[in-house]
């Protein structure tokens, strides 16, 4: 990235280096405490709850890769695909607000279908 | 959007435009013939059969809004929700890229379950 990238960027891009190698406490210090996070099963409030939902994901991933991310002052965009023991391409997209360093909302998206499929085909 | 906005930006933008308000011809003269899109369900390859996928949503379409949307000279990438027949909110993400002012590739990323779920639900 850029050396030039947007405050919202710089800590959008650290937060998605950190939790997509495992490394959750790093992830999350740039979490709001009071981070809304709308996901595809529905909103989570606060950054415990957000966690809780990230955490399982994470440790299941095998790796990750950027796609594209562009950001402004308080906003940061990205796609990225990831491989992990569930799914070997299962792309998502956050948009993020980033306030006084922190994110403090985001908006994700993933196709649920083969992560649901791969659930259920665990004996 | 603001009038600096990217070549491939511009592009995206119109695109966005003339679909989500179901203009279809003016949205695929933004598509190159050879355009080739990894949707959820699969590759699609050229513009008739990114079309034929496009076009039963739009139909369904009650309307779209942009959350963020953000580009440079030959990529672009926007989130949106959008709100149909099928699916009170159904967000969606596109990474594209364009060249000579056509939409070449396309990364669009939804969430399917919603939607099988409302397809099913149809007597």
């Amino acid at each position: 990235m850029p050396e030039e990238a947007s405050t919202a960027l710089r800590v959008a891009l650290a937060y998605h280096a950190a939790w997509t190698t495992k490394d959750l406490d790093l992830a999350f210090g740039y979490v709001a405490d009071d981070i809304v996070c709308d996901a595809p099963a529905g909103r989570l409030e606060g950054r415990d709850a957000f966690r809780a939902f990230l955490a399982p994901f994470a440790q299941l991933l095998h790796s990750a890769t950027l796609i594209a991310a562009f950001g402004d002052e308080d906003k940061a965009l990205m796609m990225y695909d990831t491989s992990s023991a569930l799914v070997a391409s299962g792309p998502g997209a956050e948009f993020l607000t980033v306030a006084h360093g922190r994110i403090t909302y985001s908006r994700f998206i993933f196709d649920r279908v083969p992560f649901a499929a791969a659930r259920q085909a665990i004996p």
